[in-house]
């Protein structure tokens, strides 16, 4: 992938996952080989976190645990919850202790709807000054970095932007963080899924005619045709590919593209200022 | 109970629950007993919420759907977690549309920590104005409360308030609240649990010697000395007693007591400012 993107062969610091749906759609499949790699296939083992998000509804599951033999990750498997968008984070930490309050998606609501944001990636002395609209509950650069995008944000719009008014603004002011280091993001509001790389992204979307998917983490085949209906579309994001025999695309370093409705529609690159080598961990 | 406090055998619109614990403390028997209310025992069907929080680290369980047979609600029953505050809550919906935008505990963070709310009541032509520090998501009179709560504080406080300073403030707040309906309320930071009454609520500490106690809603009984060790206490809240055999207390109407480290630490009554009667359902 070399010269066209970025290689899925440097060790990550924890991993990012994703889906947006045109409906609501069960990420079971999905989370079955990528919540191995919290602690089976990836040594990502120092906290977990998925959430669920259809706009208004919103649920987020995190637990301190490994997401590969924690009770409530067996749980989420085994009972498909449906959401136009999910996301789920397996971390190991780099800053911030291993404890509940650092585990991501991390949450904030802002102009009446609720906020997710995940990170992998490692920002130094990235410690802005904040003016107390969002604060970090937990340790970590991650939820500082949440808190601050948010409070830029406020300052910029006094309703809430759909994803064409919001994603140039998100370009820029996530172009200023990725100043500090690597910035691999997810954030949603339930309608729209913005994903962000600087170092480590893939994407991929999946749409009639449906093909079999197998996991690269564990040795499950699905018909991915069986499982969705020939008018439904989904968009997935992960750190690197989840499955063999599809076609993940990779994001260019500085790249952030908005998902909407299961398909990608908008995207940006923003050159990074510092060369990208000098971000990686 | 008449002339001393508050009667238990009014329909309540939704039921509350709370534990505030010295230790980490699971709340599985209590929570056994509570959620049978959610459909079974009480016809509060219109979704339910648990809540673990432990000052930092917070979790929250929220579902659409029927507390006694969900299958979150059976894993939250299989699994203790452990937490100094919990809290759960089954609705019966009076304002705004069975969602999982409207089932409580509602979640906002203010100052850097995680503040979770529940109400049980209705609140009349209760619409102030919101600055937009703290909007709701859902369309219940008790997200609207509770942000409202929250811009009131946050005008009030620049740093985290310990309950010494923030129960005085709360409780003139809570009084103006309650002079628009019903406002049966849990909040909590993860540190201290505070607690109102207008019309129905009930408390209990539990500490050793500790009894056996056997669940009103469900015939099972615990010894509560295996379950707890001698040093540990704990004070529960509940809507209406959740056990026989252990010495409940009833709110006054217009009480807020606050528990702390598994005891009340403070409380207050402020005389409601309409007759009690002219707020019931």
């Amino acid at each position: 992938l070399a010269g066209r993107g970025l290689g899925f062969n440097r060790v990550a610091m924890c991993e990012l996952f994703a889906l947006n749906g045109s409906v609501p759609t069960a990420a079971t499949f999905s989370f079955n080989g990528f919540s191995a790699r919290g602690g089976e296939t990836g040594e990502h083992a120092d906290g977990w976190g998925m959430a669920f998000h259809d706009g208004d509804g919103c649920r987020v599951f995190i637990d301190a645990g490994r997401a590969c033999d924690a009770p409530l990750a067996h749980f989420l498997r085994q009972h498909p919850l449906r959401a136009r968008n999910v996301l789920a984070h397996v971390r190991k930490a780099t800053q911030g202790a291993v404890a509940l309050a650092n585990c991501h998606p991390f949450q904030r609501e802002w102009l009446g709807r609720h906020w997710l944001f995940c990170h992998n990636g490692d920002l130094k002395d990235f410690r802005p000054p904040l003016d107390g609209s969002a604060l970090p509950v937990g340790s970590t650069d991650s939820e500082w970095a949440f808190c601050w995008l948010l409070q830029q944000l406020r300052r910029r719009f006094s309703v809430a932007p759909a994803w064409p008014q919001l994603a140039p603004v998100l370009a820029e002011l996530v172009a200023q963080v990725a100043r500090h280091g690597s910035f691999n993001l997810l954030l949603t509001d339930g309608q729209a899924l913005y994903a962000h790389a600087c170092t480590r992204l893939a994407w991929l979307e999946r749409q009639h005619p449906f093909a079999r998917a197998h996991l690269v983490d564990r040795d499950i085949e699905i018909d991915l045709a069986t499982a969705n209906a020939p008018g439904e579309r989904m968009a997935v994001v992960a750190t690197a590919p989840l499955t063999r025999g599809e076609p993940w695309q990779a994001f260019l370093p500085g790249e952030l593209r908005v998902f909407e409705g299961g398909r990608s529609v908008w995207h940006q690159v923003t050159p990074l200022s510092i060369p990208e080598v000098a971000l990686a961990p």
